[in-house]
């Protein structure tokens, strides 16, 4: 995609066009401050750049034919999200709708130049699978604070080696297409806004529990990505004062008790120890366990999985808890690898909100999983570098 | 004020000439993205309405004679700032500047007809003084959660008889002007970016310590109140699971610890228990006890005082500190009447929040106290409504 909207009024109609799909210019007109007459010549602009077609068959209204118009049905979007310790890969066409998905595990600890190299090796396969000839622009998540919109991880805790490596600049060139890269938690976030649970929510807070444990937050419809990037940073938030030491230095972190590291740790030893013969079964064929294992124990009833999930949930919530009072959100969404443990761990981290929030703040507060599962963090990979395009920024 | 801004870009104007006083047209033209002929024509468009009136000056540049421009020197702001338990009144220039401030202490909890016959009776004589002949509107703030833009307070837990109550269009149609409500801490958070320690700061968190805790949040430059406008209550976040019991309901909230009531409750248990004979002189020469008495009995180097200090700033700590990790703000500023307890709690908070939160969000954190101390609320409730005036919406 070489062609880029020429004003503000034609970036929004091609955001229009991305989240509404083939509309009629009556339709746009109707979303739009633009006279009539402004609103046709926009369109056409649009459509002699080939960003915009003609659709011959967008809705009409009364008796005369409306010109129907749509995105370029050729315009592809890779979302890339990077997790802990697995790759997620998609193409997707111009509305973001998932044309093709890939995942494959890795440590992002093998450092960038590994981990791009698979990435590329992923997307070259898309791309010969002939769902995507090219690739008009790409976004990318990493699981740890990014400076945005340069693109460049900073102090990543879990990802020795990324420290100030020029993510943005290094795969926009391998790629030879834009690239935009952002922390995986607000890609989370915006891909269960875009498509997700929180579809149209102005103000939603967006929590992530896999290996590690972080949050989205979208204010005012747009991602709070804080002074240094580092919002939502929430795993290192102390749950109790000089308790369990955590790899970040200090005491009594929430990532100390719960999330993906801790929940496997914590039933290994649960196993060990002959409190779970469910855990000492599976850990005896697998050599190590993960929270797909207790979420297995625990939905067999396993006492000692079900109150790993409780506990991990409690303080979970009581984090939570914290946040709605201070943010007042209108949404809270819990996604992530340990989604798995599903309405047990709902129903505890709910507990605790609605127990330790004043009411005024979480009357009408839903609290539910993400819908989106493993496609959230690219759909919001493909948002991001969309955003990006489909904007326009005086010279 | 009858006229309004008739445009987006008169209403840039109006805020421009606010914000940096009177400034010839060129300097205007620097700040906005209009052409050299129609920035004039909005000029000369302002200064027909009257809001704005020639300033012979205005700093010139190069050789020829600049026309300067500056707001009508009569506009007149009212600000209102409600406490628990004191009613502070100001009223500004066009520039927020302010020409007279009027403090009384008065129990919010004798209800909305008592104080706003109390308001009106301050507003009166600052009107009498000859420093105001009218107002050309007024922001009020109060100590509660307030469904903003309505200006209604929603379910203020320290405000019995409040609840629902129509305070902008009560007090509209008494003062004869346009009003706008707000939480008393929103307001502080405002005043201190408008003219304090916050200028120019697009993310930072102020915290204000008065009889409760609360905090306003400014995200990306603008006020962050939530989806029920209770974002920032941060008072009730629990500090102590199963910990002492709170008025609002629940268990071991961080103002049953600290703020002015809490305070007040703990200085007086120690006087009586024979723990500090400062505070036992203190009350039996008043009857009872503040924080300004646990100020000066700790500047006079008593232990117990002191101890109730560090107590308190090391449980507000721990909230900032989390908060810090979510929102990773550019600054946090603490305010309020506990200010007095200056330069020990303040070291006390910053202990916490070094210690708690991760390097990345706290490298280049300054953590400091408020520069407005009693004129923040009514310089943010000036702000607020000529914020309000000064903005255009399409109809």
């Amino acid at each position: 995609m070489t062609a880029r909207p020429a004003n503000a009024h034609q970036a929004r109609l091609l955001r229009l066009l991305r989240d509404g799909g083939p509309s009629s210019r009556a339709q746009l007109g109707d979303q739009i401050e633009l006279s009539r007459s402004k609103l046709a010549v926009e369109v056409d602009r649009l459509l002699e750049t080939g960003l915009v077609v003609g659709d011959g068959f967008a809705a009409s209204r009364g008796g005369r034919r409306s010109h129907g118009v749509r995105l370029a049905p050729e315009l592809r979007f890779l979302g890339v999200d990077i997790g802990a310790t697995s790759i997620d890969v998609a193409v997707t066409g111009p509305e973001l709708e998932i044309l093709g998905h890939l995942t494959e595990p890795m440590d992002v600890r093998e450092g960038p130049v590994a981990v791009f190299e698979r990435v590329l090796s992923m997307a070259g396969r898309l791309r010969e699978s002939g769902l995507a000839g090219h690739f008009d622009g790409a976004g990318l998540g990493l699981p740890g604070p990014v400076r945005f919109p340069e693109g460049v991880p900073v102090a990543p805790p879990i990802m020795p080696g990324w420290d100030g490596f020029p993510v943005r600049e290094a795969l926009g060139q391998e790629l030879g297409c834009p690239v935009m890269v952002d922390n995986d938690v607000n890609l989370m976030a915006l891909g269960e806004q875009h498509a997700g649970v929180a579809h149209a929510v102005q103000d939603f807070i967006c929590v992530k529990i896999g290996t590690g444990i972080g949050c989205g937050i979208v204010a005012g419809g747009t991602v709070h990505r804080g002074a240094t990037g580092s919002a939502g940073d929430i795993g290192h938030i102390q749950v109790e004062p000089e308790g369990r030491p955590c790899p970040c230095g200090n005491r009594g972190c929430l990532e100390a008790y719960f999330g993906g590291a801790a929940l496997a740790r914590d039933a290994e030893a649960a196993a060990r120890e002959g409190r779970s013969a469910a855990l000492a079964a599976r850990l005896a064929a697998a050599g190590s366990l993960g929270a797909a294992d207790v979420a297995a124990a625990a939905a067999a009833g396993d006492v000692a999985a079900l109150d790993l999930i409780r506990q991990g949930g409690n303080r979970t919530g009581q984090v939570i808890a914290g946040l709605v009072s201070f943010f007042n959100p209108a949404l809270v969404v819990i996604g992530g690898g340990v989604t798995g443990l599903g309405h047990t761990l709902l129903a505890t981290i709910r507990t605790q909100v609605y127990r330790q929030s004043l009411p005024l703040a979480t009357g009408n507060l839903p609290i539910v999983l993400g819908e989106l599962g493993p496609v959230a963090g690219v759909t919001g990979a493909a948002r991001l570098i969309s955003d990006h395009l489909f904007s326009y920024t005086p010279t």
